[in-house]
């Protein structure tokens, strides 16, 4: 069953009520994002973003990745976000495997090889924020000024926890 | 001025008032969205999504770089979803840049060498859908089964519009 329609239908009711206008292309508050693809997080809920104000970049586990910090550059020198959040959650799938178990998996579906390929899982939720904040300070091409706030996200409560 | 007083009153304001309780890891609708990271666009809204719906994949542009694949493997193998939508938006950010460009600017500001990064910018936003339907369909370790939707969305309306 494909969800095709029922994103359609959902739009075409979001695009009526659409009273935005138009925005403009620099985040508004000034941030940018960096959280899990996780289904259960959802940032403009539970950070009380609208349209406009932030950048929000979002992949497996959050992680401070190149991708991150090539949309983190983008973010800063183009469009002039000046203030990181890195928010991991609670539960994550990231906790349940490792590299090896992934690689091995995808090796005996696809026959591919993946043993040169980190997917960033991680077995210590605050430890792995605070790697991804220092990922971020040490960046070369992401500002020294900016501040990055780590936090983790529970998912059985909706609640933001600081990482220090 | 910081953000983060902000971000965590607004946090404080929705867990207040959070129910979901256990969600369960998995998508419950079995998509992963792969889209900008801009502010103007909510998925979660423009799509109809709740907590626990889908994975939402958000970086500079809406990629399919080797994050979103390797979030999207994760996705698939790991947590069940068989249907992938890509998403760009009109008036991207990544219209309005080269590689050049933004390689010359973090040259000037951090003395930083990007010239064998790609920072992938795009020139048509219909093609860099096709280019990221296609990367990700002919990745080997995406499931060749599950159906690849594109879609560019219009930030001026909030309408998505199919892109073939």
């Amino acid at each position: 069953m494909s969800e095709q329609k029922a994103f359609e239908d959902a739009n075409g009711r979001y695009a009526a009520k659409f009273e935005k206008g138009a925005l403009p292309m620099p985040p508004g508050r000034h941030v940018a994002v960096v959280t899990c693809m996780d289904a259960r997080l959802d940032p403009a809920k539970f950070l009380g973003l609208s349209e406009g104000d932030a950048h929000v970049i979002r992949n497996a586990g959050g992680r401070a990745d190149w991708s991150a910090i090539r949309s983190l550059a983008i973010s800063q020198e183009l469009l002039g976000t000046n203030e990181v959040f890195v928010i991991h959650h609670t539960d994550c799938g990231m906790l349940t495997f490792s590299n090896g178990d992934i690689q091995e998996r995808l090796r005996k579906k696809y026959r591919a090889e993946t043993s040169d390929r980190d997917f960033l899982p991680f077995k210590d939720l605050e430890e792995s924020v605070r790697d991804d904040m220092r990922a971020i300070r040490s960046s070369s091409i992401v500002s020294k000024d900016a501040p990055i706030h780590g936090y983790v996200y529970d998912v059985k409560t909706g609640r933001l926890k600081p990482v220090k």
